[in-house]
């Protein structure tokens, strides 16, 4: 599969599109990245001009942006030409390989379902992050901070998902765990406790981890709440930076009908070049189709 | 005040008797803390006469133990003999002037209610972790562990006690915020969109914190749900401790009439000795009662 060009909605982010924009030029100047901004032309092309990058980048209009405090589904119903909504419908079309936002999560999710569907048999995307915790493996993270508030029947398609997404980054038999404050049966809030009862049947469970069991690489795989894995994340994140190791750059978008990252709202123009570099290498390498297939397979089942 | 005598919940931990009564042991010989170790006579006896201990440590006979996966308020009912239970009693009685316990927060904070009774305004105790975060202030969180659901009514509490705490330690003019995934208002889950709204009227609120702020210690106190909070110190404590940097030990249980901290179930000898070092500093300082004037005097505001 060749590289695939990626659509950026360019008005995502705190400091967008002026860090979407300079991410962006130095992902296709220094990494060859074909990369598509999609936002407010007239603002994009004078950021894109005083970059001198005119030639490098082409920019899709799209006049509207979801705002960080906004209710993500009326935003997107009111606002059909939002940024995050018209860069989906980019990969939708076929014209863009890959979508990477830096704008609301949530508002990113809604985007990819509406324009990308969902996969079979699942109930709700979910955004997945790896970790990076040992030599030995990656672990990876869902939800790592899609939806807050979820009944407990979405953890078995989060573990699924999270599986198949284990086993395409090179996992055998991925052990699933459930994030929880203490690791025996009956531990945790009541969507703990419910998640757990659910999990409990299914193949590769490996019951209740602590956060220090999860950063030791216990499992492959940890299932949380959108909520609660957010908050991990970013506690890890943030004492990664604090260190000044590299923090973890976007996280992928699973159970949509194509490659959606998610980056930091706070990402500066470096972070969204190496999200722009990984959404190349995620649509590249056919990730989300692979997960989609695994999945399909582990239905079948 | 003089330096009080220290009630051990000897039978609570991932290694008890073993690592409380080494613990116990250490804390009397190295820095003179007096410590009453509560559980099983006999057993405790055998761990005391093996390190050659028996003068310096006293016992008191509680037959009955809280295991990690019984329900705290059922177990307790039906175990009134049980250790952690008789060492709240023993402050009640004046005996000791503090406990600690290694064992089930949960039974711990319902064993402290049950002996030593709620502050008055006080709905609901809770436990308040100090996190040292940069050279310039140290961090109350609260709930660190307590309790897991919890209606958004008791943010309020939370708020009051942790800024009463704050003040004892330090700090002017307390600022609260609230954990978050994200600082606009109108982030989070259910529960938290709710928590904003009630702390919004609170004095020395200063709004949504994510965990990066919260380690940049941008507010005094940060307050959030029990299993939230727990999860965010057990992954900070979990990334100190791979660095081999010193995790925090113990957390203070807040609301109650008497000094109660909490160890970690996995507390080997040494966390332990702190514990029952901190506990009779707290005792010694009188800083159950300072927080509890403290928050007297708030009330009376």
């Amino acid at each position: 599969m060749t590289t695939p060009r990626v659509a950026l909605d360019a008005m995502g982010g705190d400091d967008a599109p002026a860090a979407t924009v300079a991410g962006a030029v130095q992902a296709a100047r220094e990494h060859g990245v074909a990369v598509t901004l999609v936002g407010r032309r007239d603002e994009l092309q004078q950021h894109l001009a005083a970059a001198g990058a005119e030639d490098v980048i082409e920019i899709v209009d799209a006049p509207d942006v979801v705002e960080m405090d906004e209710d993500p589904v009326a935003a997107l119903r009111a606002k059909p030409r939002a940024s995050v909504r018209v860069a989906c419908q980019l990969v939708a079309d076929g014209a863009a390989g890959a979508v990477v936002s830096a704008g609301s999560t949530g508002a990113t999710l809604t985007a990819a379902l509406l324009g990308l569907g969902r996969l079979p048999g699942i109930r709700r995307p979910v955004v997945a992050a790896v970790l990076p915790v040992s030599d030995r493996r990656d672990v990876v993270l869902l939800d790592a901070g899609g939806t807050s508030d979820v009944y407990p029947d979405v953890f078995g398609g989060y573990a699924l998902m999270g599986a198949a997404y284990a086993e395409v980054l090179g996992a055998t038999s991925p052990t699933v765990g459930l994030l929880n404050i203490g690791v025996e049966p009956g531990k945790g809030n009541a969507l703990a406790k419910s998640a757990f009862a659910l999990l409990d049947q299914t193949a590769g469970f490996a019951g209740n981890v602590e956060p220090g069991d999860v950063l030791c690489g216990a499992v492959d795989v940890v299932v949380t709440d959108g909520f609660t894995g957010n908050i991990f994340l970013k506690t890890v994140e943030a004492l990664a930076t604090l260190e000044q190791r590299e923090a973890n750059a976007s996280a992928l978008v699973l159970g949509v009908g194509g490659a959606v990252l998610v980056a930091h709202g706070s990402a500066a123009a470096p972070d969204v070049a190496r999200a722009l570099r990984r959404a190349a290498q995620v649509g590249r390498a056919g990730l989300a189709s692979m997960v989609a297939r695994r999945l399909a397979e582990k239905e079948a089942t």
